[in-house]
């Protein structure tokens, strides 16, 4: 069954879940693994990440859209195009509770954002038992989450779920990504803070390969490194020559 | 603020709550009231609805759609054409839980099917705290119960959430209300029980004008009356006569 569940308070148990809060620590997470950061460690909030901090761990999180007092980054995707270290510490108020639910509940979990699209369907590719998570915004359903969420759906084989027909709906409803990033109440708090480069950033479809994984959680927080690349079908040695 | 509880276990408090259950738990009360019964009990299972045996009380229920056993009736609709008694005890799995979670965090709270689409919409006008509250199915979220969320707030006047997007982008998707109807897992035991009659019959849109609005809990079931119509401006008395 392809599933969705539209608030990560409302997990159930699935072979694999994938996690998805596009605005923006999914997109985070995602780029900062494919920049060269080998960890990133999600923290469920400011204080949680606080108490990470070590040599060689990058600080990165926000309030209200904001970057936090005395943290190294926001929660903008694009500061960890350049590494400042080996392990990000990213403290996030929705992503990490969906992240550490969906841990509690299905075998294996992956997080998505539009940025890796792609390689996330490379990776549910022939699974049977999906569910996809969307984080939401304080208790609330987000559009841009749900939206991705039918974009995976629609992509995928087997039987759906009522809820994975409404995200295709939501996925159908909107004639392109920054469309439906653009009508979330997400995007509000973005404009305010004057952040909305982030939102047509976060749009961007399928610009990497990486794809988070959850290897453990680690000092009370859920710690993602790169799943290894899904090779669809081996090519014959001549052929890499 | 238009809202929407894609399930009845995350409703929110809210002025107005509209629980909505297409197949068939609030399309039965909606009928059932405009039909001639005075009142309906909603009871949360079907132990709970043989307690409320009484002389002039109907009960009706299902289990996995078909009619329970000792019911007066099932759970179809066109069942409660013809008044059998003054009130009517239907059980729901889904339905009451969702009435009664909106009674706790809602100042008023109406049941709203497509049969009755119309009169919801009158009673809801000028109203600005709304929460249209999806039933669901044992946890799982419907797409008919959805689906009309989203035609009714896509009707509504205000600021919409999030989740009220979602469902409007559902209400655009199906050409049809039977169109969402016939794609839902709901249809699937409807069909299963020789019960495909109830789809169509629940698809039909403003048939009747009754509107059932919660009374109070009674006997740990919620009373449902039909609300007082509502008349948009009143007519000079020389219309009238």
């Amino acid at each position: 069954m392809i599933d969705v569940a539209f608030l990560g308070t409302t997990v159930r148990p699935a072979g694999t879940a994938v996690v998805i809060d596009v605005l923006r620590a999914t997109s985070t997470i995602t780029l900062a693994l494919a920049s060269g950061y080998e960890r990133v460690l999600v923290a469920g909030s400011i204080d949680e990440a606080k108490a990470l901090r070590a040599p060689d761990r990058v600080l990165a999180g926000e309030v209200d859209c904001a970057p936090a007092p005395g943290f190294d980054l926001g929660n903008s995707p694009e500061e960890t195009l350049q590494p400042r270290g080996t392990e990000l510490v990213l403290a996030t108020t929705n992503g990490a509770p969906a992240i550490i639910a969906a841990a509690q509940s299905a075998d294996e979990v992956i997080v998505a954002s539009l940025l890796n699209m792609g390689a996330v369907l490379e990776q549910l590719a022939g699974l049977e038992d999906v569910l996809l998570v969307c984080a939401g915004t304080d208790g609330r359903v987000s559009i841009e989450d749900v939206y991705l969420a039918g974009r995976l759906s629609a992509q995928l084989e087997g039987e759906r779920s009522d809820a994975a027909r409404i995200a295709e709906s939501v996925a159908a409803f909107y004639p392109t990504a920054v469309d439906a990033l653009q009508d979330s109440a997400g995007a509000v708090g973005l404009h305010r803070e004057g952040l909305e480069g982030d939102i047509a950033f976060c749009a961007q479809e399928s610009i990497v390969d990486s794809v988070g994984r959850l290897s453990e959680m680690s000092e009370g927080a859920a710690l993602l490194t790169a799943a290894p690349a899904v090779t669809a079908s081996a090519p014959t040695p001549e052929l890499r020559t």
